[in-house]
This record gives structure tokens, sequence and C-alpha cells, in this order.
């Protein structure tokens, strides 16, 4: 195992497996004396990878028949623009739950192309953050539909529940959660993520989307920014980024064969559980600004009661090869980000070296 | 060195050095036991990989310093929209040369932007497809800018020229040409390439624009469509391909020390030649349909008198690891793509199979 764990919220850590795999192919995938890289995409070869990667992403989340599997290049913030551009349709309004900097640049996006209703916002309870408990929510029963942010990175506040939005299509950003735990696909019309948390690699999104709603989008759309061009095309409207996709089929192959995503979910608990319960039991020394009803699972944030210990504590922490743990620079802090290639071992040695450092400075 | 030539057009062929490079650092870049894909796009590792990329194609193009270089997610067929929603300004029209699939699918889309105006279209001279002379061509001196693909990929067809659009900006589609001969970028408003050919991997499309050119866009733009956004944030809007870049910048060192642009050029003006030599020299057995003052150096596409032959031809050649040349499904025939990364040993290889083929089946 690698002796450097990078606690990056994003692009992060990947599988040791699955970098190896690819280092192996990098001059020869799969005996064709070619890097995967330079696969042509409408190539046979590069049609296995695409095959199997929607294929293992089905298994996986068991994604029924009526919805559709896009793999769109860029990062999640191209959805921003292009779930209203694809689903505000006639009904020119959307409900959005703003419960961090990412759900909130989604609706400033939104706010461009039609009427957004703030239906809910990130509160405190006993002076923490808390998610809105959904009876608070004014949603609008005529909305084309509600956006949500299923987890969010710079805060470290996670949704432990799925929103009940009736008959109005429910819309998750699970850029930074998605494969880390069970998930309902019925429950939603539309989920989307980029790769660089728990799938792979910077620049590729995944969508998994209801088919009904692949609809004309609104005018002057551009091409490329349209679901219906990539569902009609099997997102091959254009030149795909074909290594990021390949990349995620290695990444997903290997979450398979770590028995799934109920198996990753177990080990992501007890992960989560390791860091909190040492901040818990700190007695003041770090401090999480978040409430225990809505903690991430992938982004442990704490500060440290003494802030003028933070950049020590970065500090030594590089110097046992736990890096990128300086938290958001909107908002300070320690923050350290355990998606799934995060293995256990890291996540200890993070707990340990916090124990140690406590009794040093505390 | 490998024993398969790939003459894909894109994605296409990378340097064998970039590629062990890539092997080689792929759990471990720079001493960090971190895999390039792994930085975080804002930590101080991955600013080197963009501080270096950028640097190095300042260099190889002689970029003058009120040109910004950008860095953008995607394929160059996003720029077909990007470029009228950043360019057509308060002119509202533009004017586009037409002289293949791709320009053809840039002037498409930009319509339905402004008002487009086919200044010139692929014309014949002698039987053979030719590129219009300048003479001939209608420009609007109102346009917002001339656009035109210094070479169409399916075709084969190459400008060997500059055109001459006065005060107004000349836009050049190089995703197929770029870094492979001279380019005075002075001439040009806005020079755009996708990497997948000359450059890098899929997923990443470089600009380089006169900074006068970077402007509010037409309402509406989505923001990751906005130049003037990318700018402002040096690439960083939002997460980018961080890996896509990291291959570019080892494809530009790679360029680099094969003594740039001149000197590749030499060596792909010689590999052009060794296969349009063949055809020349082949008494109508291979047929070239292109005029030879705009012979594509890039892709270099022919015919087999004897269509019944081209199957078997590519059968053959797949057996001599000769892949990929198979024409593109809207032309049939055959193409050799050699764009940089192709040595010219491969190309030898085809050569020599071309008039064993010929002899046996002439």
């Amino acid at each position: 195992m690698r002796k450097v764990f990078n606690f990056s919220p994003g692009p992060a850590m990947l599988p040791e497996a699955v970098l190896k795999t690819a280092q192996a192919e990098m001059l020869n995938w799969h005996g064709t004396e070619m890097s995967a890289m330079e696969l042509p995409h409408r190539g046979m070869h590069f049609q296995e990878v695409m095959q199997q990667t929607e294929s293992d992403l089905r298994t996986l989340l068991a994604i029924p028949p009526h919805y559709r599997v896009l793999f769109l290049p860029d990062g999640a913030a191209a959805q921003f623009t292009m779930v209203p551009l694809n689903l505000l349709g006639d009904k020119k309004c959307a409900d959005y739950i703003q419960t961090g900097i990412w759900s909130k640049k989604a609706l400033t996006e939104a706010e461009r192309y039609g009427a957004i209703n703030i239906a809910a916002t990130l509160t405190k309870c006993d002076g923490l953050l808390a998610l809105p408990p959904q009876s608070t929510w004014s949603l609008d029963e005529k909305a084309a539909y509600v956006h949500y942010a299923s987890n969010e990175t710079i805060d470290g506040v996670q949704f432990h529940w799925v929103p009940e939005t009736g008959s109005v299509p429910l819309v998750g950003d699970f850029s930074s959660d998605i494969l880390s735990r069970p998930l309902d696909v019925e429950r939603y019309g539309l989920i989307y993520a980029s790769a660089q948390k728990n799938m792979g690699q910077a620049g590729l999104t995944v969508l998994i989307i209801r088919e009904d709603l692949i609809q004309d989008p609104l005018p002057g759309t551009p091409t490329l920014y349209t679901y219906k061009v990539h569902a009609k095309h099997h997102s091959m409207a254009h030149t795909p980024p074909t290594y990021s996709w390949y990349i995620t089929g290695l990444v997903l192959a290997w979450l398979k064969a770590q028995g799934g995503v109920d198996a990753i979910f177990q080990i992501n608990q007890r992960k989560a559980c390791h860091l909190y319960d040492c901040i818990d039991r700190s007695n003041g020394f770090y401090v999480s600004p978040v409430h225990p009803d809505c903690r991430s699972m992938m982004n442990v944030v704490y500060d440290i009661h003494e802030k003028t210990l933070e950049p020590i504590f970065l500090e030594e922490a590089a110097k046992h090869g736990l890096v990128y743990l300086k938290g958001h620079r909107l908002r300070g802090g320690i923050r350290a980000s355990i998606y799934n290639a995060m293995p256990e071992a890291g996540v200890l040695l993070l707990a340990d070296f916090m124990h140690t450092f406590m009794k040093q400075y505390g």
C-alpha cells in the first residue's frame, strides 16, 4: 500500500488496484498493443469499454430499464445549466433546496433560465449546521422539478434521507456521494454525478435519467447541452472523454470486486465513525460544526478550537503522509474527504495522528 | 517500438515515450506517491502541471503575450457553439468557409445564434476536391469573424495557406493539425483545437485567443460556455479535466524534445510524401480524391479503384499491425491518419504493405 493518503475533496484518491491496472495496460490494453487512451471511440475496442461500464453501473445501482445512463464530458457544474435548460420545459419554474455552496451555485445558474423558488435552506439546530426538515419546505406542486445536493463537500453536510416530492421529479446532485451507499434510483427523476470523487478522474459526469424526462430543451440550448441529443447518440454525439470513461469502468469493476455498494457502505460508515468519534471525544479540542443527524460520511469537516494550531496540524499531518487536509478556501478549518477509495487504514492513521496531536498541543 | 500502428483519426496514437512516462508515474507523480489523476486542481502540485503545460505551448507556437491560452473541458465540437456565443456580439453575423463536414457542423450550430454567411465552399479542380481560392470568397467586412477549419479529417483536405481577412478576426479550427507545422498565431483572432489528435487524450480543448476578443457573450450563454469566465479564472472556473491536461503536458514536453514544431513538420512532410507517392505511382490502383494543392498532411484519404478490394485491404493490413485504416462511415474508402505521434516507421510499413497488396491484387 502507498504511504501517502490524499484527503483531497476531488480530484481525489483512486483505488490502488485501479491505478495498477491502468499502469499495466497503459501501452497494451487487452492485448491490442494500444493504450485505452488511443482507442477510437467508434471502434469495436472502445465499444467494449462503453458497454461494460454501463452494465456494471446498472448492476451496482440496480438501475431500472426505464432509466437511461449518459456519460457526458465536463464536470457536474455543467449540469447546473443543463438541468434547467432540459427540464424546465413549459412549466418554467423549479424548486431548489439550498444547503451549501454547490446547491447555491446550481440555483444561481438556474435563475438565469426560469423562476426558481428556494424551497428550503440550510439551518441551525443546537447551534450546529442542520438540514431543514422536509416539513418546513415550501414546495410548489407546479414546479418542473425539485433540485438538491445529496452531499455538500465544503461544510460536510449530507442528506441521510430522500426528499419526498410526490409527482414532481426529484433531481439529485450526487457528485460527492454516488456509489458510497445504497441509492433507490426510482425515487429520482434525474441523478447526476461528476466522476472525480467516487468514480474516476475529472472531466466526466454520469447521468441517470428517467426516460420520460428526456424532452426538447429550451430554445437556444447548445446542441451539446441537450440531453435528447446525447440520449439519441448513446453519449456519442461527439468524441467523448474516452480515457475518463475507461478509468470509471475500472473503478466500477473494483467496486464490484469489493462486494458492491452495500459492502462499501459498511466500510464508509466505519471510516466516518473513526473520525467523528475522535472529534466527539476530544473534549472540545476538535470541533464539528455539523449536527450529528446530517454529518457527511464523505467529507469530515472540523476545526481545531485553537485556530492558530491549524497550520501546525496540517504541516505535521503531511509529515505523516496525510495530505490535502486543508478546509475549503471559503471556509477554512480541516476537511478529511474519505471517499470510497480512501482505505480504512488511511483513516485510522489520521485518527491516530489527531489523537497524538491533541495530546501534544491540547 | 510497439508492433501495432494505429491510423485512427482520433482518439489517435500517442508517442510511446509519453505513454511510458504516464505509466511510470501512474502511482507516483514526481515522488508524491500520488497519481497525476489524483492531484487536486487547486493544489501546488497541479499548479506545476498547469504552468509548465501553458509555458511549453507558448514556447512551441511562439504565442505572443496579448494572446490568452485556455484549457477547456470537452471536445472542439463545444466550440461550434461557444465561438458564436462569445464572438458574434453586436454584429450578429459571421462568415464561414465550408470545406467539409466539420466546418459544416460548425456553421450549422452557429446559424442558431446569428446570421451566418457561407462565404465559400469546397469545390472541384480537374475533377478533384479543391479548396476555394481566396479570390472567390464573398467575405462581409461587417462580419464579427471568419471561421474555417484548417484541416478536414473526413475528406483529407487541408489549407496550406492562411486566409486573409483584413481587420475581421480569423477563427481557425486546428483540431486535427495543431502543432504539426509552423503556425503564425498573430494572423488569428482565435485558434481552437481538441487534444485527441496531436496533443493528448479526448476531453480537452485548447484555445489561443487574442485578449481583446474576450468579451461579454450573448444573453443566456451558459456560464461554462463563456470565454470571459474561463479567462478570469485561468481555466479553473470549475474542476478541469486534470489528467487530460497532464497528458497534454507530456505530449508538449515530448514535442520540444523532438526539436519542436519545425522539426516535426519536416518529419510530417516526409510521412505524407511516402503515402501520396505510393498512391500517385500506383497507376490508378489507389486513387486520391483530393487535388495535390490541398492534400492533407494529417489524414491521407484514398480509394482502391476496385472497391471490392477495400475490405480485403483492411483485413490484410490489420494482420500486419496496421489498424483503424477504414475511412469515415460517411465517406468510405481508406484513411491513414498520421498525426505527430505516428512514427515514420509506421508510415513506411503501410507504404510497403500498399505496394505488396497492389502487386498481389493489381
